[in-house]
């Protein structure tokens, strides 16, 4: 029964193909789920009330496929897209899950390897724009190391401006029109990823030879792994003009990649989060990466994939009425007016140089945060 | 104007004398706010609605007081107790203020050391008691190491259960009836603190001479810090007999001890630590030991304080009708029946040798945790 | 070509069957080495020089052999063996890796699971017995949840004492004359696992019915993935006489567990561990719980698990000399004799109560740990 | 007794004034050591072997000096330096100490603040010129929230900009000379700083007014409590040409910001980043940002400036000899020859495409990471 928190298609909710086809395995155990078949992923999203699919290459068409195999796998799946009206709007590439990627794909030791890396990519590039992609996702996820006696970790940087910078050139030659988005991992499955954080790729992309068609995809869990405060990154990412991507997820402090449904670890830094999208105005797609728990059977899987898209519309709810709110809103007025600050000038430098201030007195005004962030739980928890 | 989330005198709250009064300093700053002398935070805490206060020893009484002063001091903070109505159920005693403290008290290397941490600790049973604390808590927070060069951390355990078993046999000799409660913590100040965890403490209880005195006061901070499910491990203190007291807080993990207003970091996970007080009938205090955000004057302190106690309330009614809540229920006893485990003997071994299992198809079943989660978020947010 | 630092039977070096046959399987990717056979395994353990093997009922039996498999598959294991003078100090059961085990096994909410691990359990004593072993290790890899809407978690302590309880009474009455040695870990593969550190085990088993039969196992990467320090869980576990095994390897905190070989993260809490374990006579097996990174062939499989022996051995010598160093023994002589701590008696209360610290004095001692440690620095360093 | 590892004036060794004059107040205790005055503070450094100091503002002259005190304190300073032939390579501004700053200075929400901000930066920067630093840190200690309900984080962007756009003008309008150098933090004091890590202030520098003059400067304690590499932080500012300064100290990960000396966390990590250090030809201060333990006297504090210059130096002879180790040399030559990689072209783009890669060979090739990463774990025990 649809209520004020079912999903629509102007919402932008989109699931990776990997996310509701995952099958349970992790390094523990096996598998526990059959194989979804991504046609009935595109029905099994539609079901539920998605909007969008992205994907690896290699989610949809097997790396060993044969042209003829690909072509008809790609076939099926536009139609199973159209008959579900549902849109392709990201694709990306696994240069992760092959053995020959054991030592990473684009800064690999081995030549041949970041040669077939770029290969791969050009051709999920290709299979992307088929698809009617405009946003391709690199997560460099075995780019890095367990000693860094195998490699200077500046040689690392270098090879990946390479290859990045020879991906921009291909886009613009295929006229592919793609925005590229990078996605940072601090750590597993190699024991460090080069380019740790989001902040790592924003500092990256100014040294590329095309830094104004690559921007970020921050992943929620991946910033929180290292105890990160996920909304700044963002916001950074944001203010530089560089979100051109999310993924949602969530994710203990801490601990291995736990890639879990949205809000369900910490439901008040993911309103930050959510607030901070609906607040700026972020257009882009509302991309869950996240799997079901391993407890669950195909009905689970649904569940899971609902309720990551319901608490995103309970928290923007909230941070609608948090906008709202009067007292909250007369407790941030009461902070201090901004007012334009005024450039550079030796007027501006004499004048704030002669300036007194009361130290004293300014250091003793109280701010009423605890306040402020107390009104924020009431609303959160509904008793207010 | 009260409302259900007013708190009362049987809802058991209680904050250190040291919470309310904390100037704000820190590692890198100073203090922000005034001293608040004891009879005045006695006041502040009646107003807020609070039941009780704990204390140091030298909350109350400076280390260097002359006796008559130390009398003079208490028979005032006793009077202010009665006028307020404010009991004191635990004492503690402050074994690392001093700089004699800098390698700790009971562990120390200097003898001298650990005779001097003996008396101050039986001088501080002897405040306690005087003010009518059923409750010492001992957290030895600069019993550990930044080098293991200094001492063989077998000798610290060794040294410490000295200390309990001395401490326990004053507290009979003396008749006072206490409860001694454990404090662990996994670093800070100290580069590792022995007895890292609530765990490390259940382990070293039963070593002593008089186990059945001694508890431990687990410290959701504490744990968290270590990034450990909170908890669990009061789950394990409450079915061992030994949670004989607690401190209430928030604290994201990995990080430095943050003493955050309680619920204020993560609402879900601190609702899982109300429900189950809630549940099994914890019937000792609800021990805030958080202090209000540097940001704050005495408004803000109490805003502080009572937005602890506050979001304990909510969070209380929330596990009220988790309880109450037939879809939640229906899930649970769909999870499988219990009944009574059968004790080992001859004929349970043979008959559970001899069992078959269908592996294949008990794993098939969904066990729709993620729809449990889910429904818990709803509830948690109000929307249900 | 041998040096001091290669190693012999009596150093008592053991590895996981498990863990020279790792291959490379990750959450990111697949497999990236060949299936090695137990009887290769052993011969490969054999030439590297290792002293024992363990093993997990299934890395030798599959879960679905049949009887008569199962006894080829042991005979030509126990022939193997003989044949390269490894011998199997230690067996344990998987109950993580079957999806049936998904929700836990002792813990798990479906009575079948429960009766079934159980009934596995005591197979795998079985085939532990037959084999010689005399440690049974328990790792509750999946007894946790990713939720704690599942179950209260202290029933889940309950089902896990009557587990124990229960496989304890197996051994007594057939005769094993096992010890049980109980492994803790934080999180991973479930987002929280119960019993997460070793201190929780050492708080566990005096609740059990038969405690004097049951330690633990500690695991260096188990306690450091939640930033513990471990040579102080293993010192409670020797001090506590529950030291009954203990898994080597290596990790860098907060992070996935990542298995490292012995010594590779960190050489300096190594060599305090390395250091303890010499220094209190621990003659228990020294078992390396590890694996080679993905990036290695079988080629470097051996390197790695030479490695983790000739580690452990230099840093034994280092501790031999850090012992016999004047310097660093003058340091620590210079801290504080200890003489035999007194009893507690009314006269030694009073002469406590009664003696004069001068805390100035005593607090400005300096305790020259930065030069203990230094030095402690220059001898692993191999500059002293 | 001087050795291969005493320190020269060429190794350009620097310390904090803030280090060595550390009195050991931590959240949790008093000072311990007396207050060392700076020109004792030189002399010191010179006794030690150092060849720099660096200042915080306030770390010289307090906050409320007069003029005339203030020069008279410069003076007695700069002599005390020229006595001691100590220099003052770089200067910073205490923005965190005074409880103006409670939350945070040029992102604060009250305007008076941020001014003040701007003008005790001025002020600093005319001493540090006085001085003849040429360096200037900024470090925003408390820039950052307890909750993010003060503002939104996109602001805070926006009013840091603003401040180091403003600053870059007056070193400019001065003739001052200066690189200023941006210092990332995760938290601490501050629940969450902005601006986390030296990736996010790589990705801030491009956005600046005058990127050409600003970059990072790295703490290696900073980079680990977020548990991440800091040598490829390192490595990432050092290709950017963005490595104006760097502060040297150790730290274990997830925790309070600990300063430990140089190396005694972790020798092996440290060892990677002096190597980098090394072989890309860092010219600047080796500044070391680190404290004595709190247990030390005066001695002791010796005793840890000695040891971070020692291990520094040690490690230093260590990547020498692992550079003209044939053993690892030709490790490492086996891995593949770089080449120059081809710019992107037509026919490149086609070659790659149409280039055919044996994928399950490629991947069989063992990498002998394990052997040489144990080569360097025996190069730097010193057993190689």
């Amino acid at each position: 029964m649809p209520d004020a928190y079912t999903p629509k298609p102007e919402d932008k909710f989109s699931f990776g193909l990997w996310t509701i086809s995952n099958r349970g395995r992790d390094p523990f155990g096996d598998v526990v789920r059959d194989a979804l078949p991504p046609v009935d992923a595109v029905a099994m999203l539609a079901e539920v009330g998605a909007w969008g699919v992205n994907l690896h290459d290699n989610d949809l068409v097997p790396i060993d496929a044969t042209p003829s195999d690909r072509d008809r796998i790609v076939r099926d799946f536009k139609a199973a897209c159209e008959r579900h009206k549902i849109v392709v709007p990201m694709a990306t590439v696994s240069l992760f899950f092959d053995p020959i990627f054991k030592d990473g794909a684009f800064t690999a030791n081995d030549p041949r390897v970041r040669s077939f890396a770029l290969q791969k990519t050009m051709r999920a590039m290709d299979l992307g724009a088929e698809l009617g992609a405009k946003i391709f996702v690199l997560w460099g996820g075995r780019e890095g190391v367990e000693t860094d006696a195998c490699r200077r970790p500046d040689e690392a940087v270098k090879r990946l401006r390479y290859a990045v910078d020879f991906l921009c050139e291909y886009s613009i030659d295929r006229k592919y029109g793609y925005r590229l988005a990078l996605e940072a991992k601090p750590n597993e499955p190699r024991g460090d990823i080069y380019m740790a954080t989001t902040g790592a790729y924003l500092g990256f992309i100014p040294t590329l030879a095309h830094p104004e068609m690559v921007g970020v995809n921050p992943e929620v869990a991946h910033e929180q792994m290292a105890g990160l405060n996920f909304v700044h990154a963002v916001a950074q990412a944001w203010d530089a003009g560089k979100l051109y991507h999310i993924d949602l997820n969530d994710q203990v402090p801490g601990r291995y990649d736990q890639d879990f449904r949205f809000g369900s670890a910490n439901p008040k830094s993911t309103f930050w989060l959510v607030k901070f999208l609906e607040d700026v105005g972020y257009s882009g797609p509302r991309h869950f990466d996240a799997h079901a728990y391993r407890t669950e059977d195909d009905e689970g899987v649904k569940d899971f994939a609902r309720g990551c898209m319901r608490t995103y519309l309970i928290l923007k709810e909230k941070a609608r009425r948090w906008n709202g709110d009067a007292e909250i809103q007369a407790l941030l007025k009461g902070l201090g007016e901004d007012g334009a600050p005024q450039a550079y000038s030796p007027q501006r430098r004499d004048a704030l140089l002669n300036e007194t201030f009361d130290r004293v007195s300014i250091a003793r005004k109280g701010l009423a945060y605890e306040k402020l962030d107390q009104l924020t739980v009431d609303l959160l928890l509904g008793v207010r």
